[in-house]
Parts: C-alpha cells; sequence; structure tokens
C-alpha cells in the first residue's frame, strides 16, 4: 500500500507511547477503540506530506502523526456517544462497553493530549488550523443531528456536514505534513485542499456504497443512513426530479422511526433510476481531480506519485 | 468585589462574540449555560495577573479570559452528561433540555474554540500550560467516577480529583494572566500554583459545605457526594479514627444506591465528632497560606491586594 510495513508498525507503537495518563480506565478505553483497527490514513498523510517535502521522517513527525489519530478516534468516542451505537467495525462499541461518563471523558482527554502534543512538537499556525478543524467537526456532526428527517437539506448544509465528519480533518493531516516538511504557505494550502477534497469524495464513497454495498462488505445494514434518517448525496442529487408522490414517500421514509426494509428498498430504486449513483461517482471523482490539481504544487517524486495513486484509489476501493 | 462593574460587563460581551458558529444549535446551547450565571472567577483571574503586571488590560486579554470561561463552561457541559444531572443552579441541566447528543458535542465545540482562541491571540506556551490542564481535568473527573463507593480511596487520590475539578483550570488563568502581562517564568510558575491552591482550598469549602450547608443555600441536598458515593475530605481525613463498626458503616451507606436520609445523618454526625470539618478547614486555611505566599513574587500593588482577598475570600465565603 501506500506506506511500508515499518512505518505502520511505528505508527502503531507511538500510538501507544503517547497514551501515558495515570488514569487506568482511560488507557482501557484508548487500547481499546485504538486496537479495533483502522487504516491509520490520518497519520499515513501526515508522514507521507512531511516526507514529499523533506524526501525523509523525522523523529518529531510521528507524535504529530499520532496526535491526529487521536482527534479522529476522540470524535469516534464522542460520536457512538451521540449515536447510541452498538458496535464499531463490528465489535461492540466502546459505550455500549465503557459507559457513556467514561467514554466522553476519554474522548476529552484525547482530544486534550493531541493539542498538547502539538504544544511540545508542533507550532501555533498547526494549532491554528487544526483546532479550526476540531470546531468544524462539532459543527458538523451536530448540524447531520439536526438535519435528520430534514427533506428540505441544501447542498451547502449536506457538504458542511461531509466536512466536518472526515474532510477537514484529512485537511489538516495534510497541513501539518507540509509544515513539517517545511513547505511554503501556499504549499500547506494546497496540501489542506488535497486532503479536503479526498475527505470529501472518500465520505460521498461512504454514502454511495451505503446505497449500493451489501449488509458483509458495510459490516451494518444497506440504507443505513436513509434508515436513520439522513439523506445523503445519492438522494439529494435526484430530489429536484422527484415526482410530487415520489417526494411525498420519500419524506414518509425518512421521518418514520423503524421504516419497512420494502419502503427503504423502493427509495433505493428510486434513487437508482433517477441516477442518483451516478452524479454520487461523477461528483467523488471531480472532487478527486480538484485534489489531485492542489499536486502541482509540489515536487514531483516518489511520494507524490502515492498520493496521486491514494485520491484515486478513494473512488475507486469498492468498485 | 474584585473587579469592576465595566469589566465584568465586556467579559459578558465578550463571552458571547467568540461564540459565533453557524449552527444554532451551538449558539443555544451556549447562551443557556453561560447565561445561567456564575462568577466568572475564570476570566476574572486572567485578567487580575495581567493587570498585576503590566497596570492595565489590553484588548488581547479578552478573549484569552473568555477562552477559559469556555473551557470550564464545556467541562460543566460533558459533566452533565457524565452525572446525568438533572438541574445545575436550580435551572433544569442542559442535557435535560438538549438532549446528551447535542451537549456532548457542543462542549467538543467549545473545547476546541477556547483552543483556537489560544492559536491566535496567546502563544504556545500558554497552550501547553492550557491543554495539559484540560488532560488533567478529564482525568480528575474519570477518576472520581470510578471511586464512587470505594472506602478505600487515598489522600492522593482525593487531591488528583480536586486538582482536576478546579485547581488546574484556576492555575491555568493565573498563568495564563502572568504571561499575558508579560511575567518571566518563575512569575508564570508561581501565579500557577497560586490558582492552583485556592482551587484546591475552593473544592476543599464546597466539600465542608456539602456536609455543612444548608438545602437552600447549596441548591441540592445536604450530603449529596455521600449519596452518590463520593467519599471527600472531611470524611476521608477521620477515616483512621473510626472502630471498624464505624467503617463497616460508612461502607454501607457509601456504597448504597438510594441511602436514606437517617443513615447520611448518622455518618454526618461521625464526622462532625470526630474533627472532620475542622480538618478541612484547617487544610483549607493552609492551602491558602500557600496561595499567599506564591504572591511574594509579584510587585507589590492595588490587584496583588485584590488576589490576597480573593485568597481569603474563598475560605470565608460561607461561614
Amino acid at each position: 500500500m501506500m506506506v511500508e510495513k515499518a512505518v505502520l508498525n511505528k505508527i502503531e507503537e507511538e500510538l501507544s507511547r503517547y497514551m501515558d495518563s495515570y488514569v487506568e480506565f482511560i488507557l482501557k478505553v484508548g487500547d481499546y477503540i485504538l486496537s479495533s483497527g483502522g487504516k491509520r490514513l490520518r497519520p499515513v498523510l501526515v508522514l507521507t506530506f512531511a516526507r514529499l517535502l523533506r524526501g525523509k521522517n523525522e523523529e518529531k513527525d510521528y507524535p504529530l502523526a499520532v496526535a491526529m489519530e487521536y482527534l479522529h478516534t476522540a470524535s469516534l468516542l464522542h460520536d457512538d456517544v451521540v449515536d447510541g451505537a452498538d458496535t464499531r467495525r463490528g465489535k461492540p462499541s466502546a459505550n455500549r462497553v465503557f459507559g457513556n461518563d467514561t467514554v466522553v471523558l476519554t474522548g476529552d482527554y484525547m482530544y486534550a493530549n493531541a493539542l498538547y502534543l502539538f504544544s511540545i512538537y508542533g507550532d501555533i499556525d498547526m494549532i491554528r488550523n487544526v483546532s479550526d478543524s476540531v470546531k468544524k467537526m462539532s459543527e458538523g456532526q451536530l448540524l447531520e443531528l439536526k438535519k435528520i428527517g430534514d427533506i428540505d437539506i441544501t447542498y451547502d448544509e449536506y457538504f458542511k456536514i461531509l466536512e466536518g465528519k472526515t474532510a477537514v480533518l484529512f485537511g489538516s493531516c495534510c497541513y501539518v505534513g507540509a509544515s513539517l516538511g517545511g513547505g511554503t504557505k501556499e504549499q500547506k494550502e494546497s496540501a489542506y485542499r488535497y486532503g479536503l477534497n479526498i475527505g470529501l469524495a472518500f465520505q460521498l464513497i461512504d454514502d454511495y456504497l451505503d446505497y449500493a454495498g451489501t449488509e458483509e462488505k458495510l459490516g451494518k445494514p444497506v440504507c443505513n443512513d436513509l434508515r436513520e434518517g439522513k439523506i445523503t448525496y445519492p438522494l439529494l442529487s435526484v430530489m429536484d426530479k422527484l415526482t410530487p408522490e415520489e417526494k411525498k414517500f420519500v419524506k414518509k421514509v425518512i421521518r418514520d422511526i423503524n421504516p419497512k426494509k420494502e419502503d427503504l428498498n423502493e427509495v433505493k430504486e428510486i434513487v437508482f433510476s433517477k441516477g442518483g449513483m451516478t452524479n454520487t461517482i461523477e461528483k467523488a471523482k471531480q472532487l478527486i481531480d480538484n485534489a489531485i490539481d492542489e499536486l502541482e504544487n509540489f515536487p514531483h517524486n516518489e511520494y507524490l506519485e502515492k498520493l496521486r495513486e491514494l485520491a484515486k484509489f478513494i473512488v475507486e476501493r469498492e468498485f
């Protein structure tokens, strides 16, 4: 894949190294959520942008790469509490195992620890970028929550939600990496936009797969977003093509607390027949093109190639 | 009191100014919790230490003073979720009005916003101090949670809990103020210890009042800590003076999910008769003396006088 096994191993080591609380439960919850896997895409982005500009990684890159994974993990922990989730990645969710109280506080610890690591190994410009992203993450998650069951959600609101869920943190990872590598202001901003765009595309593909995937592959029921009353791009992009009857039906389904499987399937068929799936792929590809364009501002070396591949991989991962 | 009305008014203005999310619910929850009062002790500490060293406040002091109140507010919001609280300061708690999900995310926003303000108006040394305190706050709260019903809690654990609940954030307020005022490393550290010590004393007095106060004054039932299975200083300080029977009885009461009023009163009487109340006042006074000693390292002006008064006021506030 993108990075050597040795680098991935080092990420794992450093992830446990910087969780050094004297409170046993913080270590337990941290270990539980961190060991449940994940691609470590955020640390990899930090490390790759640093190498892109500096040719190699230095020791201080790792605590910051790890800090970005902590921010992600903190947001997953709080997200599980917010959603009242029962499982994550096929395991019982941390809130089910440890309780909401412990999970909220461990999330707080991880947020604070990440910023603390930035105050030791980073600089104030990185902290500005990263703390702004954390603000946007909570805003996006809250907006998503408030838009549940709302058929009038706008593109602007939808994309703000995507930004908060994934994209701004991806953006910050790239920004931090470019900054570690000694990049110029323009390069740091390009890196941020690269991350933002692949993050948006990543989330669009997630939303696509929620309609197109199978239950085994997703690890959750198909049309789960719809079931939860969330309107995502496949449906949003065909909303103005629905007949009044179709719209009324969709409205009923997304407001239904416990929608029937047939109803979900009927919405799914509407989305497919009106071109919602193609729209989503096209939009994701366009964002990937934007991301790749931002790479023009960097030295053309093997790491640039990897970042180009990563961007393409995001849209191609499942089909 | 400590500061002029004009300064307090400016704090209120700035508190709403820097809550500028595009997400309406963040503003609503923020407004709800911020408008429910409080003494704004944290902003006042920041502003007073800056004036102590610089003779006056500058515009940039305010966003950081306000940031410290946001950190406090964020922790109150998460604390309400953790405790499943029904009321705060006599009003329904934010989690009851808005739901746990909204409250968790608004807390996250406020934490991130505070750090963001530091990245704009502060410096990296302040951020190191402040983010370390936020780590300790979540550790202290989690430790408190895990020690509920545990009769073997140690002094060390008890003081770690106090640090996390109040003291480290007070310490950081003073540190930030001293830093804004251009203080030396030694002055910043003295300021931190002043805040830490008055914070510990403040919390000891809270724990004292939980035994000694009346329901009207406290806004919650007397012996509420005990009812919740929390052992605080008054009881902790007499633990080694209990007979085996008394110890057994206390153990039963603190493990009781719904203890009887008579049982709580009996523990209260044991604490009073063994000197637990006097012990607590003495300990608080000693901490206040420590705090006042730290003020030796600052210019002797009217603001120093105010800080000395504030320290004394903390132990004298209710008797």
